[in-house]
């Protein structure tokens, strides 16, 4: 049996996903042999989370140097086609640059790169737990967090940013409950974050996205910690749709609002997060969820996956460099080989 | 063919509701011939908004009065039951109230209770129309504007209260577009506005309800338009969970926010919003949206069915007597027989 929490397995020449579009009724796994496999569980959301798709994006690649008369103009192909895949998360062109320069500098091609999205996938591992040991001193006593869609085990090659922070002060004894929107429209929050919240034992309460407002003024909230997928120079950060409200919200009532993210999700192109491309998706992963909506006829549906939160109402940012403040310029910070959209 | 936008009707006898639960994909009549069938079709969500519920509550009591051996005594307690079918809208304590002093003075029970119902009904359609006549003035161009929930002639005696104005003014070309959040977890906005705003020709975009804030910071939104299902004297206002939110991103975004309700939504015996009753409602409502949700265990859902807007955070409101802001102290604005709940 797998562990469905290591939801990206190297074996044998093939990388096993876990399909999180069955999560959380079903443990489905697809066992992806080619690129395309990979490219297209990534634009269908059976792998998502930034950092999550930077892994399996760069193991997309070693699957392309495997293919049969692979060189490197076939792997550059592979490597275009899984950029096409999603065009907000930076992770994923953060990770295909480091794979470009594998392919470069490559000798064998199979091991380069397959060296290379190990190397990538173990990184992320480790930046998760130092993110949650960087995270955790943020609790100064025990406190009820608010979070948004998942950002855990299922959404990266580790245990998580804020959720894998939020599982390590539950440890640590600071977290009295947890929080969990539902993340409308493809429920990452009620489907993902509920699913491994119960799995780690941290209790846990669902409410609808519009209840945010309700929460906070009842005083459940101290806290609030979300992910990312690009941050700006400036800390504007797009991150899933439903963020900025969150953020605007924790703002007006006084509550720390913190992102959680590894560096390899910050763009250093970017001065602020005006020149981020919001990807919209399809209007059927809105309607699907009204019963007799596809009988309606004459009516417009807008669906943008992300929005962008202003870097001010970040209270601060938690990386595995430690606990920072925009502007950032260091090289520290933009360390990995950076890549561009 | 019964017109689905009359969805209270008194023929012979018996009230026909419009079972909203079946929109938009069908349409389903329930004909109640006693006050219990009303009062299940109020619980149930078949019949909703406050002013209809108010509306639904008084014809069953009439109903009520016409059941074998009614007196006095049995249509009062067919009044109690009607009033714990839900706590939060003010307009079914208000129409109680005016059954209860009908019953009170009838010398015919059938005929007095009839009428009271009746008259309650035509009021609510007259205060409709001149809710639309006051909002359609707030408008000195044509604009772009957001609503939450059903606020539409579903949801009362007559054409709508926010709907109602938004109606008038896209005819009067006072309106571009309406946006309508989808109102998790019962899903008002995408099964019942969007299915107003089309048989209505109005332009309408569906949203998740986390969208609203991308959309305002996008200036997409000139102005916000809600409904109520009780105020306060100092103008705080209960209304469907996510109303809150809608009305701090406003604030923040400087996007005027009206509430649109007749006077009989008003409670004159609150000072704020802090003494109204919050109704919560089971957890399978939101959970049975995730598929696959059933199987998890150890979880905890938090289903408040309303929030309370601050009274500041709201720019005006509409009412049947024209705009209006405030504390609310006039005799003019609790003319109606003021029940208590």
């Amino acid at each position: 049996m797998r562990d469905p929490l290591k939801h990206l397995q190297w074996e044998r020449g093939a990388l096993w996903l876990l399909d999180q579009r069955a999560l959380p009724g079903r443990i489905v796994w697809i066992r992806a042999r080619d690129a395309e496999t990979v490219a297209g569980a990534i634009e269908t959301l059976a792998v998502r989370g930034a950092p999550a798709i930077g892994i399996a994006a760069a193991y997309g690649v070693a699957l392309a140097a495997r293919e049969h008369g692979a060189t490197s103009r076939t792997v550059g192909a592979a490597i275009r086609r899984l950029a096409r895949t999603r065009p907000t998360g930076y992770n994923l062109f953060n990770a295909l640059a480091q794979m470009e320069a594998a392919v470069a500098s490559a000798h064998d091609l199979k091991s380069a790169t397959l060296d290379a999205a190990l190397r990538i996938h173990a990184n992320d591992e480790l930046d998760c737990d130092l993110m949650a040991a960087a995270g955790v001193t943020l609790f100064k006593r025990r406190e009820g967090v608010l979070t948004y869609c998942n950002t855990g085990a299922l959404a990266t090659g580790g245990i998580g940013t804020a959720l894998g922070v939020i599982k390590t002060a539950f440890a640590a004894k600071r977290i009295t409950e947890v929080f969990a929107c539902e993340t409308r429209p493809v429920g990452q929050g009620a489907r993902l974050t509920i699913w491994e919240c119960v799995r780690a034992g941290v209790p846990v309460t669902l409410i609808c996205d519009n209840m945010a407002a309700s929460l906070m003024t009842g005083g459940k909230v101290d806290r609030v910690l979300v992910g990312a997928d690009r941050i700006a120079r400036n800390g504007d950060t797009s991150n899933k749709i439903g963020t900025l409200s969150l953020a605007m919200l924790a703002r007006a009532y006084k509550i720390p609002f913190h992102v959680v993210a590894p560096t390899s999700t910050f763009d250093a192109s970017l001065a602020t997060g005006k020149q981020i491309k919001i990807e919209e998706r399809a209007a059927e992963e809105i309607t699907r969820a009204t019963r007799g909506l596809e009988r309606v006829r004459g009516y417009r549906v807008w669906n943008p996956a992300f929005d962008v939160t202003p870097g001010r109402l970040v209270t601060s940012f938690v990386t595995e460099q430690g606990i920072v403040r925009p502007p950032f310029t260091g090289r520290s910070l933009f360390n990995a080989t950076a890549g561009s959209n």
